[in-house]
């Protein structure tokens, strides 16, 4: 089952990767509503795994899976509300996401990596893994939000 | 690919309905805000699905099945953010999703079935069977807004 699932996730990143939710956003508002309910839907998720990993909840292995499989599609998601036509709708981004483009995309990139990453480990099963590929997720987060968000 | 596809994605409903992302949220806001997300982020790419079953967008296989994939796994999320802590917060639910709680929830698990049949009729490729299967999925969300959203 490990393997079936890995091999399911990749399969999936690589579907969200080839073929995006680019455009088809009514306006530049909705765009913006998407990407923060998709940021919303992960920030959950992850922080459900953040109490397991730091002992504020019980560490439930089940949980840990489903959490992350959530995580690590997610996470392809909300940069296609990102289009130039939302740089001037109000919200938390800074101006720098629009203006170092193509770095805000490699940090996006790095998460997305870090959250399949983070889905294999919760796979294992092994909390001592997970806490590894939770920090480094926790990281790529926290680097985009130092830069790019206000 | 396409039974490991289905089978991944059966894996991953498993996993969502075994191990629901439940409780766990700071408030009851949280966990509306949580389902409202999700909600969001489900419909975005449901439209997506329904331009090209229309027809006002070309059909792209590899974007629907991306975009059914999302759907699927989203329609498991949302049901955990309807606790009985949120019937007070102000929200588009009416206060029959709780007094009509069991109906409520054997709806969720008609949308969650419907979309999980909508990923596989994607899966095939074929526009045919897309369309039947995003009219069942369509049917079930109306069926609830009907009864259950102002």
């Amino acid at each position: 089952m490990t393997s079936l699932r890995n091999t399911s996730l990749v399969a999936i990143l690589a579907l969200a990767c080839a073929a995006p939710a680019m455009a088809q956003f009514k306006n530049a508002k909705h765009a913006v509503e998407y990407r923060q309910a998709a940021f919303t839907v992960m920030g959950k998720h992850f922080a459900s795994l953040g109490a397991m990993v730091s002992g504020k909840a019980p560490f439930d292995a089940a949980k840990a899976k489903a959490d992350a499989q959530v995580v690590a599609m997610v996470s392809t998601l909300p940069w296609s509300g990102f289009g130039p036509e939302t740089e001037d709708v109000k919200s938390d981004a800074k101006m720098e996401v629009w203006l170092e483009k193509t770095t805000f995309e490699q940090g996006a990139q790095r998460l997305t990596k870090a959250a399949a990453d983070l889905a294999t480990a919760a796979d294992s099963g092994n909390l001592d893994q997970i806490k590894l590929a939770f920090g480094a997720t926790a990281k790529s987060c926290k680097a985009c939000h130092d830069s790019y968000r206000n």
